[in-house]
């Protein structure tokens, strides 16, 4: 199990050794996807911060998938899940239940594609949100008073109308789709020493720990969580998934539970992450402010939590160390962000 | 001379005529100035813009120089041109007169390359502008009461000290410098029909201009001014340099006149640029929040110019269109952004 409190010694690197958790995903696959998705994805760049490197003495390189099409990571995900349906599947329609960012990437993917594509959504998610996912021309059905509701309306719809459920992170496509950003940050930094991501459904730092494992065994997998009901850290430390509840959160699409069925996400994170960080919910305006002023960047509240856990010196020594920090996202309203500032 | 005012009529390209002005800068030039600056700036990338596409009809694409070292374009001419000093020069020391961004990029390059490199500022400046400078290790001198007298200060350090004056715009090896966002643009999309940019003193402009004219005859120039005070485009109108007011703008990178000796940017500007547009006061922070709400990117006043431009439908018929739009910085302060969103 990584270690879920930061300390000055940096563990023994976990590696692709007999008896970790190998599943079906291999590094070929991810260059796979990555083939399979560059027409649907920017290839994002990866750019030196100073500002970080000089405050962490650190080398912290920035790859941007905020400023990815539908202003986060997901899109690739979703573009690898989407691209590999059948004729049939294609035929049949897909359906996923997020207010979010994966709401967004699989309305886009799939209006691309020439897809129908539902998005269920329960009626406390505000009509910005709505209108986002409807702008991509998705089919937005807005059903129950919460996200479990929403979710008993696309079970529903998936077995009258045989709808094509697409997981938000918990499928091996999704996870090798969002390897490919390993790939890249591998590709344009071949020494990265450590990468740092968002941890919540475990989507993304599985993919990427997967790819990055694979082709640099050495280079150390971070993952940042909130401290208050880390889904992955909290199942991590029961030695399985758990539950937890949800809060509100400035990095709202953090929260919520890996699902008790995980099948995936789980184990790939428990064998190939090095080490899960926690940040307080007080971090994240700063983190918000400071890649505001220093980068010029508009990042979403998950994204704050990598730069917290950097600029709050949350990881050990990383002195003279060559770190590639993943900003996931830039949805974030603009009131959100004024408020980040002027607080 | 270009048109000044926008009409729905697009007028023949300029191109590398027999009579314009050729200057002793070649496209060779800009190709070994790419390769001079590499180790000192970012190849910055090129990102397709999904909300301006839709919004114009065109292809709409940002060259996102506001994430470039120093946080402008400026620091490619000026590391092109401090990089070709001579052994003695680099000895003597440079100068330059800037509170802006041409000031933080010689104070950059100068560091880098371990020049001493002091930067003249009249009184006015703001401390958090001077401090932005003195990161950079460059030697503040603070002197006058105004943009003159500090200028005036330069010239009697430059007689005194033989320290080097290192031009903001009227010089070869810069606006050679800042031609390699031409020659990027041309690499990454070779069918590009369109650059649009910032036109102040014209160093950019005119760079960008000779390089893609060298590689593609047939892409228009699109230089855009502020309405009130544009000192390019009213010497142009005049067929010769003339002093212009400065007024405050929230685009101040792109006030002042273009020198009554001006000598390069003039001409080149006048025989390569096809079209000047002039955007006003009002429409600069609307396109600032529609940067901010649909790209994620701090952009400063200067570029919000090209933004509105294009926002407010002023360049005649593009439908269909592929356009590479410069967006030349991203040094504001918070406060200003924050009115601009908030206004």
């Amino acid at each position: 199990m990584p270690r879920t409190i930061s300390s000055p010694v940096i563990p023994a690197h976990k590696s692709l050794t007999k008896g970790a958790f190998t599943g079906p995903v291999s590094a070929a696959d991810v260059l796979q996807a990555s083939k399979r998705i560059a027409p649907y994805i920017i290839r994002t760049p990866l750019i030196y911060s100073r500002a970080l490197s000089q405050q962490t003495g650190a080398e912290v390189w920035l790859k941007l998938e905020n400023l990815q099409n539908t202003g986060s990571f997901k899109i690739r995900g979703a573009a690898n899940r989407i691209l590999q349906l059948s004729a049939e599947e294609r035929k049949r329609g897909i359906i996923t239940v997020s207010s979010g960012n994966h709401g967004r990437a699989v309305a886009r993917v799939a209006q691309e594609t020439g897809i129908a594509a539902t998005i269920c959504l329960s009626t406390l998610v505000p009509e910005n949100k709505v209108e986002a996912i409807r702008s991509y021309g998705a089919n937005v059905h807005v059903a129950g008073n919460s996200q479990d509701e929403a979710q008993e309306e696309a079970e529903r719809l998936i077995r009258e109308k045989g709808l094509v459920w697409i997981s938000a992170f918990d499928d091996l496509a999704i996870i090798t789709g969002q390897g490919t950003i390993g790939l890249e940050i591998m590709q344009d930094m071949p020494d990265c020493e450590i990468i740092m991501a968002p941890l919540s459904g475990g989507g993304l730092l599985a993919g990427i720990a997967l790819a990055t494992k694979s082709i640099s065994s050495y280079t150390r997998i971070i993952g940042v969580s909130m401290e208050i009901e880390p889904g992955m850290v909290r199942s991590l430390e029961a030695g399985k998934p758990v539950n937890v509840d949800e809060h509100p959160s400035l990095a709202d699409a953090l929260g919520g539970s890996i699902g008790l069925d995980n099948r995936y996400t789980f184990p790939y994170i428990r064998d190939y992450m090095d080490e899960a960080v926690l940040v307080s919910e007080a971090s994240l305006a700063p983190a918000l402010r400071y890649t505001f002023e220093n980068e010029g960047l508009v990042i979403e509240g998950g994204s704050a939590t990598v730069i917290a856990a950097l600029c709050d010196g949350k990881i050990g020594d990383i002195k003279g160390k060559k770190i590639a920090v993943v900003l996931s996202g830039r949805n974030i309203s603009t009131d959100k962000v004024i408020k980040a500032l002027t607080d």
